[in-house]
């Protein structure tokens, strides 16, 4: 027997289909799993259950939420004025962490990526047309990437018909950042954007 | 709320104590099991809970098995003349792909490290003195560690005391290995354990 315990092998194939883990790392947390207390067990299991039972995705926003609306949008002490478009539900929690956001999200659900063969009707846009009135700010958050760059070009066209200011998030040195070792492509949006002291 | 939704948190907070798997990783493990279809979910935790339910370990040797007492301390094709001593039940299955080693194994669940407060009545060693007899052969193969040394030491110590004649495996260049980047350790111990050709 070169192969382990079908049990195992079961247990090996599902965790190397999570993001990052291949099939070394999944023979690990097996073995890990294997030596836990059942109490470890229960726990981890249910946990798994739970997340996609107890979480739903608000009705207007698309972010996470423990009801049909969010609280983020039933909280009146934000402005529905600006809207911060992001690509995935989690991405929200890093702006809340910032404390210095205070308007809605918009969780568009990814990026446009004609390779991929994701185009405009794939992405979570007529719920995002319909909320926004003329005057609005929105902010098109995607990632910094090619396809980022490309969808918010892309929606700062169809929003600025709608009568939307679009701006996008600066690109630049992120703070704690060491100039040594910036990439060229930042260190050119940082010369860019640069602003008087 | 810079907060994730309560059972995210939970299902976070177990991935988390995966080994080798930090809080970023647990979110991107999360996030994706959240967004996986029930299939998956359904298949991943039911192969945590039947890992431990499944597995039991051999009362003879220690390895993983689905019986009381596992195929290769049944199989009458091994030789039980000779014992291979491992850290880990996991180690035995290196040592089977090989298919160059036909005695038994014993599995002594860790190594001396009294840093650590683990001594001699840790280890399973009792059942595997009860099962050394005069002129066996014992190769201990732990890892080569600092402990794993230790450990080996103090096992030929006491299994010579009972007969057996006791060996390690060879230290030296692993095969597809490249001398410019072996470290100074290794290639002592190459140079130490040389063979004629």
């Amino acid at each position: 027997m070169s192969q382990y315990p079908e049990a195992a092998n079961k247990l090996i194939d599902q965790l190397s289909q999570l993001p990052g883990i291949g099939r070394k790392t999944a023979q690990r947390l097996a073995f890990y799993i294997l030596k836990s207390d059942d109490a470890y067990i229960g726990r981890l299991s249910s946990a798994i259950i739970d997340i996609k039972k107890n979480i739903l995705f608000c009705d207007n926003c698309g972010i996470m939420s423990e009801e049909g609306i969010c609280h983020i949008c039933k909280n009146n002490d934000r402005t529905d004025k600006i809207i911060c478009v992001v690509e995935q539900p989690q991405d929200i929690y890093a702006f809340e962490k910032t404390n210095s956001f205070k308007g809605e999200y918009h969780v568009i659900g990814g990026v446009l990526s004609p390779l991929d063969g994701i185009g405009p009707d794939d992405l979570n846009l007529e719920k995002l047309y319909k909320r926004v009135k003329s005057g609005m700010e929105i902010i098109i958050a995607t990632n910094p990437s090619i396809e980022g760059d490309t969808t918010s070009l892309y929606l700062a066209k169809m929003l600025e018909r709608l009568g939307a200011k679009v701006t996008r998030l600066a690109r630049g040195l992120p703070v704690g950042g060491n100039l040594e070792y910036m990439d060229e492509l930042t260190l050119a949006r940082a010369i860019e954007g640069r602003t008087t002291i």
